[in-house]
């Protein structure tokens, strides 16, 4: 089994599982009867009246729709927060030191148990905001799967693989690439020993590459090189039941089905998860003398509604080289 | 006594009650004398420096001046909220029950101790936020009035009419209409019997008419069907006293005065109450396959700051003609 | 030989011959040496400076650099011109009798030698304009392409197919489907028999997907629904030379080189030549009463820089249901 | 007969001759039938997909429809011209010397054949441009009417009352007071000796008051004070025939037909012809020291694409106190 | 000592302490050595991808990196506070009763301990909001130093003068003067007896002078006016420590260092602190009737995303001639 | 005699010669009586209303005002020209040979007399286009100046200084410098010996520093280095007659006057001539691997209406280190 993915940041994708050609309905999206008598559903990433380069929706055409679960309730499990006043403010710099994993031995902790917030600011129910989790965990999910209510997970494996498989397909993601895994989209995490990284949320905004300015119409994170799973299904009944878990309001809740909900057989649209290897990323840099500001290291920037101003950016480090002249080698100081 | 309205959202309306014949000042705002002695008063609706089509005021002319009152106090009627961690957050579909009316016989409620919060987000300090209320009440509002500091209603009456009386005049609304009130002004509500309706409130934004796109220059919603009260006052001294009662921050305050509010002779601008019957929306739709996103029935929309994205929509689900060809009869399975 | 397309409009795609796989670089633009000693090229469709929604340009890889060709000279062929004070002006509306288009035993004439000029206004070097133009033909361009320095070409077969080599592939464009081949793309065309339609060509903007405002993520022209071409190439050398056309300034120009422009091997970007049936154009149209304006069935639209206001619109009138109550049966008259 | 104006500067208003109550459809514009048997017609002001601050159009129901007419043919009288390069260009300041009348017993001249260009730039083909005209005449239309296919009017009457006939109804214009007839109105004008002013015409965006910044919701021009005529028609047979006069692409054309084209009975909608009294422009000025620039006297801007950049502004001098200290009394020395 | 200043709101500045001519780098801002084996430093007022207009930042060469003191500790003085749900809303007007200094005999109070927060809105973490704080002291700051970490500060002296020592140059301000210090300069305060004034603090915007529109290129606060520090350092040594202080989030902390943080030989930029002088303000206001909004008396503006609206304005009421003709005297009521 | 700079493009800057101390009037622009009876005269850039961004404007107090001339006549030197049909177009690639320049023994040629047209596109009245001059010279301009009426002249000297005496002062530009000269400001040019340059002329549009959107705050053209001329004058009555030429709508046009226009005693202001060293372009590049668009040189845009389409960008090639790898050589082939 070998994972395909299609390329292209923010396109409008199509895609089938080879299994059931023709699964996709031609020149509409609504038909009487769609093909294998599958059930269309629209998945909304934006506001329906987004003018067009920020309008996102998503197709998908499944077994079963996935409004067929019991009601949700309260599930705890995680260190999920998104209340800011719990600590004390601090000014000075801070570094994190690593976050032990436990051993699988001693404790099972799959993506979703092991999960930690750090920090953040603003609310999801303002559509206005960001928080930095951790995760750590040892166990893959089991029958179980996640969506975020709240906002987009950037997620940066920092030890181990992770395997995620979504409502669009699978889609591997080892240390040095990153995810996207945004609003409303289920998927369930594998993983092969203990496992650790980052997520940066953001609530209200999605991640865009940021424009270029004079850079011109190549450079830093190419569109071409962003990767989309492929549609991926599968037909099966969960005796014990499959528990979907929603982080709603900072908070997670649960609701019992009796299938999986992996179960999109065919789907086109432009709102989908992907991923990115950072060795791809054309670094771009002073070339005579004196630094630029770190801004030039921008991946993905998810805007504010002040022009230039971003709710948060991702911003790396890549290896370079460093040939200004006459300059101080260290970056700067800077406040 | 029928009452007359005027046509035309967003116009620069004049109006005098007929008593008071060249009661607005001509070619002027703020004579030295008014005609009839009356005092100018300006009710802003948005910044000064708003630009035209978002810059909103009214000129008042009136008995005695708006100010002339008490100090507001603290005023327990009512349930109204917009501390919305109140509740636990719930991530289920809700559907509200119908709220049961007391019986006039056992309980007098009227238009302001009927109010009922249901949920909200954002907060009118900060400009920005929606809430949903409910009102309840079988009798009418005595020697008191009510506006609101926070923002505007828009006011949906589900079972009986709702006769207003404004700072503006008189205006009726039976159960297919809605009504807009916005911040700020002055209103007396009479019912006649049991009734109960709905209200949306916007924090930091008007009401508007969408933007049609393709739509062209008609449809939805037509800007002629809006409709305008005329200028009516009363000269009322209330010995027993009359009670302004303001929402403010989400709470009431209320103040005592000897005289009726709605003492406007004339007034002229174009920030005002308006309603408009929802009959009169003109439908597009979907008429050859697929369905259209409910976006389509949108009657009035405040904007937020992202484009596209609405603080809060106002949506309907009129009477239409079905004609879509090949395709699914009930409207898409929607997350 | 079956053709192929991508779907998406504006996407990203990839594409490669197949008999070439891995032609395309990976994860760069310009490799020291690329697979196969292929050429890159950027052919730009935009400033580079322009925002990611406008920014528009292609990667080709090529067996020789399209700047092999000897100088351009002059042209006389085909009957185009944008000096359009060479009519007198007439305000009465008109309407075009259908062109005559020559039998192919009398005269040979092919897409470029058929090409005639309607009208227009405004011009290529102030980058702000369009023009109307007609084609008739009965043969096929042997041995020459064409490009349009000027401006994008929307072109709409009324009889005959046409089949269209490009850069970028082929692409079979029939009556009751259109095409646009933009700036800068060479392309010849193959018919077979009598041939006519019509150009819509605008300068300084390309076409867009109007924003749909209250119809909301879907309708009208679906993006899904635009298709391109895949990558085909021929390695062919042409003793008697092969002739490039460029229309430059309103006017044919025409250069010899010894090899065919059709050898692009890969390529991938978001600037391409695309093709779209009208039948897969969604209608929405007024479902209770009224009509709706004619921008109601745009499928493509050229942008001037006022908000709103088109430089040009591609609208059509499509099959549909008509079920407005009480209303005029024919369109409104309109000025 | 006294005339009647409605006000407020692009209201959505709505008029009938009270000849014909119920006139005007309600609830929607294009019933089966009108009443009294009218044509509905809609008039656009701008293109249909324009956001609602700039879309403009009226419905007009009238007797016969305005298509009625023999074909357009060029028309000789008058002088205009938009060939700008006719005269050599002239750097020095210029004034232009009052011009003469003839006397009505020499030779009879009305508004049409008293018109004379005076300068311009840009122009009408390109929806970009401004023109300068004089008109001078002794004489009323009599049974022929004129409208601008190629922009608006602003008439400024020097000398003479000028009393226009449009479809929209009557309306007097005197010196001191300005009016604007937009592109498409039909107007006739009727004058009571001999009468001299000017035209300013703009091709490609109308008139509009201009954002105010901090001067705050009033002053200036106020939207009040601008006048809308009140429909008014007549239904005559001309058995002579009627001339509709066309200025279309700098040219003059006219068109035969025998009924009266002023047969609107009822309207609505928010492109009128307006007209507005310069002494209820509210100025605003310096009050401390220094003189401010003349754009504080802005009646009216035709806006170009650049923020804070007019196509035309119509800017007057009109009585006010000087009251700045320490300021030299003529404003300053300018280039 | 003679202070002296550059003048020129938001200009790109340059500055050295004449004792080290030359300290300014040619040519680069990052050299391997700087001139005086000083420290560069970028000081940033701005998101790095910020639009040139809004794009703020300033280079400082110092003797030592601002970096080098030990970490903060929470530090209790002064009386700040940015949550306002403290105390109850009240929708009656306030006017604040003048504070009372405490006499230097019986305690010594500099411009820390001094802070009182009034009122306020919205929370710096969010970037969107302001408060309004008084100070009180009789006692210059003594080896101490603030910076606030929150956003900006509008300082206006009521009684008693400041003599302000900042990072880029002393500035003394006195009553009728205003002067701001931006988020993140550190600044001591000298005083000379009894001193008092207000504090406006805005979240997430910086002042700006706000765009005129009709008014022209010249008026109200003119950018001539703004004056600038000049660059000057002490090379100090401060054995008991020096106390840096942040607010943050609303509160204090602090760090120490062993000298002083005025240690800063040249700089250059264009975020820098500045004053004005209130009687330079260019009064503009109606000269023939009525009055005014009073935002024609905006001296400093802090914009907010909605277009015309402000976070905060700083509005002045200057001496000025008052010449309407029939105005009612006082301005008009207005709510 | 050191010539002096102010440095800081855009700068509300002010200069006084230093021979006349206090020449500048505080506080305002208009006194009664200006410092040395000197005439206070205001330059203007940009239209009167554009927002704070592009609003240019400068004051300047001189000893006669600039009106004092005799009135204009054509005037025949040079080669300028701006009709763009004067020549067939001509799709090729175009490098231009070097011009002659005549010896000054053979024939005196000053900056005037050596202007000639290469190419352009759209006109000046209009506002919208750019030209390419050269210019050949080997004699200094004697009694005379230019101003050109229609746009900003960008200088590029390509052989031979240029010492620029302006209304702001004096000004030397060598190879490898850039000088801009804006639309109305009088200059002349001194040479010394055999000069020879190119001049890019806008129409409409100034020259700005691009936005640099991920660069940053920091790089390409600094503003800190651009140079602006100190206040110079010369009280110079010319007994054989001043010559002021203009270039209006593309020709030269000369009046005379009895006095030297560099009679600015001081100025202040935001619209001044200023130069660029452009060795002090910080360099950006690709610092991995593939190339950048050639916009990352650009040192000053022209912007057009269009976001992110230039009027005109002045792009350099400077020297940098190329450090990419695996990349092929040259930059790519481009289209």
């Amino acid at each position: 089994f070998i994972l395909q993915y299609m390329s292209g940041f923010g396109n409008e994708h199509v895609s089938e599982d080879p299994r059931c050609p023709g699964a996709l309905p031609e020149g509409q999206n609504n038909p009487q009867v769609c093909p294998y008598g599958l059930y269309a559903e629209q998945l909304s990433g934006s506001a329906f009246t987004c003018p067009r380069p920020t309008n996102k929706r998503s197709w998908l055409y499944r077994i079963l729709p996935s409004v067929c679960h019991k009601p949700f309730k309260p599930f705890e499990e995680g260190h999920l927060t998104h209340n800011w006043d719990e600590v004390e403010p601090d000014p000075n710099q801070l570094r994190w030191k690593p976050f032990e994993i436990p051993k699988a031995s001693q404790k099972k902790m799959d993506f979703v148990s092991g999960l930690h917030t750090l920090c953040g600011a603003g609310e999801p129910r303002g559509r206005n905001g960001l928080a930095v989790h951790v995760f750590v965990c040892n166990a893959s999910m089991l029958d179980r799967c996640l969506y975020n209510s709240d906002g987009d997970f950037l997620i940066v494996p920092q030890q181990g693989k992770l395997l995620f498989t979504t409502e669009f397909g699978k889609m591997l993601v080892e240390p040095n690439e990153i995810c996207v895994i945004q609003q409303g989209m289920r998927f369930s995490v594998e993983v092969f020993g203990e496992t650790r990284g980052y997520i940066l949320e953001v609530y209200g905004a999605h991640f865009e590459l940021p424009d270029l300015g004079p850079i011109g119409a190549n450079g830093l994170a190419n569109p071409r090189d962003f990767l989309v799973p492929v549609a991926w299904y599968e037909d099966r009944q969960v005796a014990g039941g499959y528990t979907v878990i929603s982080k709603y309001q900072g908070k997670l809740f649960a609701a019992q089905q009796d299938f999986s909900p992996f179960n999109v057989v065919a789907w086109h649209g432009n709102y989908t998860p992907y991923k990115y290897h950072l060795e791809k990323f054309m670094v771009i840099n002073s070339v005579a003398f004196d630094h630029a500001d770190p801004s030039i290291f921008t991946v993905l920037t998810a805007k504010s509604t002040r022009p230039g101003v971003a709710l948060a950016d991702f911003v790396i480090f890549p290896p370079r080289w460093g040939v200004a002249n006459n300059t101080f080698r260290p970056p700067y100081y800077h406040r």
